[in-house]
């Protein structure tokens, strides 16, 4: 077997904690550290946080300098969406020669939104000689990575279309409530204003594309739309009447000389019915992909966690997914 | 625009014109040389055999060594199906530091069948600083790397079931005779007996879904089954009445104790309707994937000439395409 992989984890909230859980499942992992800034699992022992049966001896602690001095090959980095919001602190990781894989949804293509910043966080990657990925199931996965790799098969291509449909009925009371379940459509409005409602990443999922098919854009564009109730739909959470809000259309565009290269559509909703990930690649040949069981919360850790050995084994950098050897469950 | 990759073309058959066709259409590569036997060939300008606009000024010649001695990043071979016979040829080009991406069946995972043979190649590849890989859209893509890639969403992995239908109706005649169409069933296994009839790969893709989930199989099979067909069925080569055979149905089945963990099917026939790739992954989570409009000629030039720059890039060795970087159309 591989060495194992000394693993320190930052951030144990809920996406942390499931991708943790993923790698303790794993005999080629293990923990040495964790950091988390909340009182109330500073000092316990991780095994506590992640249900696992036995004792690990690994305590978590809020002193980040302390905790990324050990020695570890890969932080497991999970404790915000935006980049410029956790960039301090993939720095201090960096600076402490660790390799990251993160859930920052914006991580996963930072060029997208701050190609400056990218650029320099790319540059301190190299420096320290260490690797940075951010990944996950959307971005990371299912709109942008998937729907690139059947492209394979194609001589090339004109257009990509992705749709990803996504039941959020069975789901946490926070998606439901992010999404706007039984919201009226004016609070619905004013929520999104705000920013309260949004899939982070959807730019970054676009831009992806791009790069896996080495096209330059000249435009990202998104758009946000309240989905209507057509029935009474109840949940575990929220009841939601016709004329409510029962969910979210979201879409992204990648524009090329006026010329809509890239269309990704994402639904989020109570009454979304089965959820799929659909993909239409207008080239040579055309192709068209459905696939069914994609879980966001489960595939979110396990995409982390198959990606972890590739970050490690790769060249130093801030790279995506389109960049890295192809991931699988190993 | 990256530097142009020189290529060098090492057979000039259909499914290597095809390669060329792709590159020759790309601004990214250029060809310095092309090897050919048949005399029919040799002399010629590769335009007139590609079917290319313009002269190339370069000619097919049936001097490997001194077209192998031309600078150049990359051979693109295609001369044969079996592993054990081009790989003299293989080893030269390799002793001529050059990388290889092969339409080879075996090659796409040679370590499946000639496990020694295998290691003593990667050995020369890595002495000499070249990369060789082994694709197509199946082996290849269509039934081992594209079932590997979906897995990186699943935390873990039981069972992985393929089936490929392939519709062989408007396909060439030799493909059509190739999986036995109109033959009586006693013909048919005759010539299955003489090797006549069987898609060469299956034993491949089976170890290369294994390599992919890092699983150690303690046994491949195959199986191999006529089709008859129910109805008459007329293409433009063949007429098939019904109980003659319409095509072949093929197995690849992977077994670690006892258990059979990677089931591959494949369907080739004159009446299999609408072609198709489907796939089941038995793990957490489970799923279900079908991707329409892969095309048996078109895709395998597509798959080799989407390999090229992975190969050109990737650390020296004998590699496969779950070892690669993913490879998509750019």
């Amino acid at each position: 077997m591989a060495k194992k992989i000394r693993v320190i984890l930052f951030g144990l909230g809920p996406i942390g904690a499931a991708c943790a859980r993923v790698l303790a499942a794993r005999p080629d992992y293990e923990f040495v550290g964790a950091i988390d800034l909340d009182p109330a699992k500073v000092g316990q022992d991780i095994a506590d946080i992640l249900g696992l049966a036995e004792k690990t001896g690994v305590k978590v602690s809020d002193k980040a300098a302390r905790v990324l001095a050990k020695d570890a090959e890969l932080v497991v980095h999970a404790t915000g969406s935006y980049f410029v919001k956790v960039r301090p602190q993939l720095e201090q990781i960096i600076q402490a020669g660790k390799n990251v894989v993160s859930t920052c949804e914006e991580l996963s293509n930072p060029w997208a939104q701050n190609p400056k910043e990218a650029d320099e966080l790319n540059r301190l990657a190299k420096k320290y000689r260490v690797t940075v990925v951010g990944t996950g199931i959307n971005p990371g996965y299912a709109m942008d990575t998937l729907p690139v790799a059947l492209t394979a098969v194609c001589s090339s291509v004109k257009r990509v279309r992705v749709k990803r449909v996504v039941d959020a009925s069975k789901r946490r009371r926070q998606l439901q409530q992010k999404i706007g379940a039984g919201m009226t459509q004016e609070a619905f409005r004013d929520a999104v204003s705000k920013k309260e409602i949004r899939h982070v990443g959807l730019s970054e999922s676009v831009s992806l594309v791009a790069r896996g098919l080495d096209w330059e854009l000249d435009k990202v564009q998104e758009e946000i739309e309240p989905l209507i109730a057509k029935n009474r739909v109840m949940t575990d959470h929220f009841i939601v009447d016709p004329t409510f809000v029962s969910g979210v259309q979201q879409f992204g565009r990648g524009i090329v000389k006026g010329e809509e290269k890239v269309t990704l559509e994402l639904v989020m909703a109570v009454d979304a019915g089965e959820a799929y990930d659909e993909a239409w690649i207008e080239g040579t040949p055309n192709l068209h992909s459905i696939v069914k069981g994609i879980h966001g919360d489960i595939s979110t850790a396990a995409v982390v966690a198959n990606t972890a050995r590739r970050v490690v084994e790769a060249k130093p950098g801030l790279l995506t997914m389109v960049d890295l050897p192809l991931v699988s469950a190993r």
